[in-house]
């Protein structure tokens, strides 16, 4: 195994941080891996914010369910899903571009090129001895955010990604069995199948958290899904999307 | 700089593969390093894919606009925006989820969740020696897509994925001005300074392309972006996501 799948394999999220602020030359490797990451048709439709400013990380702590980690680390990224940009081209360009911003499959590219991005950073610190933690919080309540990080329209900061030395040991936590994730020429139809894999999952995830929690979790991880969805959260997500002109035509 | 963040600025797209196909060892690490992606609250809510039926390969290298590099490679994975498996959970767990998986908040997870694997997946190649291409091309119509992958509802094929032995030599593309992309604590409000590293980075990408090209091409990023999304594309994204029932609520 080459030194590059084995970062990749290793990888558990860090929660706690070591007081040691990253240096400019470590932000701009990071940076620039993000931005070495492929594209849709070349469209770069992302931004990446890094958050220095202590009440602006203490915030979006908050926002994000007081997540002392959002405001103690080495350095706090946000990724954005941007076509502010593009918004901007079509002025200098003389050109009206709104439908093709405002679609769906324009916010999907948005997406997909903001994750790109953050995956290689993510890979880059880690390979660089940080740890790292995507910070989905930011999400409940992306009004505030956008408040904090004066984002104009057509962006929508879709993650936070804390960065720094790593002050804890932490376990890998089990995926789904490959043959679960992965299949072959068309999707799986055998349900019978399916569910089993599911039972399987549940075995080894139950086992994990009893060996780590000292018999007192057994979570399957259907289970966990169940009680996480079933608690309807940030709904006002399809609102505040459109209302910054993105995924609606 | 070490070998992992290397590879990473290393990347650029491969669309000439030598005729030898991926053994199944190499399958195994691609996706098992996709798996090891960050997942939101653990969802995993995406599915890989990989079409070996020369057929389904023909079909969708059709769709894709005749991209004669999805039909010849040693490799081609699917990755799927995946909430079937949570739809699945929740009659087998006797519940009602439908709101959260048919929220934008939860297209947008499953989303970013796929992507995330997915960057891992090609960077876990490109560390092997091989070349990717990510596959945007399949949105071109993905009611096709679906029939050939006989995916079910709830699940979005996002983009394919190349892979194989590079049977070409390509260049690295300049990306947009670090500080362009990278702002620190609010997004950048100076429009005037926004514009001017537009204008630096056409200057770039025209010398790209003069140089390639021996004088033939020389757009600038803005134009070629103007143009791009002058061409409205796959304005039927929303009808089919939300036919999928999600990106709904």
């Amino acid at each position: 195994m080459n030194q590059v799948v084995e970062t990749i394999l290793n990888h558990r999220s860090v929660r706690n941080f070591k007081n040691q602020a990253l240096d400019r030359e470590q932000i701009e490797v990071i940076v620039k891996s993000a931005q070495a990451a492929s594209t849709s048709s070349f469209i770069q439709a992302y931004s990446i914010i890094g958050v220095t400013d202590q009440n602006k990380k203490d915030k979006l702590a908050e926002i994000a369910g007081n997540q002392a980690y959002v405001a103690a680390n080495g350095h706090f990224f946000v990724f954005c899903a941007d076509l502010h940009r593009h918004k901007v081209i079509a002025e200098l360009e003389g050109t009206d571009l709104d439908d093709s911003i405002e679609s769906t499959e324009k916010f999907m590219v948005a997406l997909i090129d903001a994750a790109l991005a953050a995956q290689n950073a993510a890979v880059a610190a880690e390979s660089m001895g940080l740890g790292i933690c995507y910070i989905g919080g930011i999400r409940n309540d992306l009004e505030a955010v956008k408040e904090v990080l004066k984002t104009p329209d057509h962006v929508i900061p879709l993650f936070g990604m804390a960065v720094g030395y790593p002050d804890q040991e932490t376990d890998l936590k089990p995926r789904l069995p490959l043959e679960h994730v992965y299949m072959e020429n068309e999707y799986q139809q055998d349900r019978a199948l399916f569910e089993k894999q599911l039972d399987d999952y549940n075995a080894v995830t139950s086992q994990y958290y009893r060996e780590r929690t000292g018999g007192k979790r057994e979570d399957t991880w259907t289970g966990q899904m169940a009680k996480m969805l079933g608690r309807k959260s940030r709904m006002y997500m399809k609102g505040f999307v459109e209302k910054q002109n993105l995924n609606k035509k």
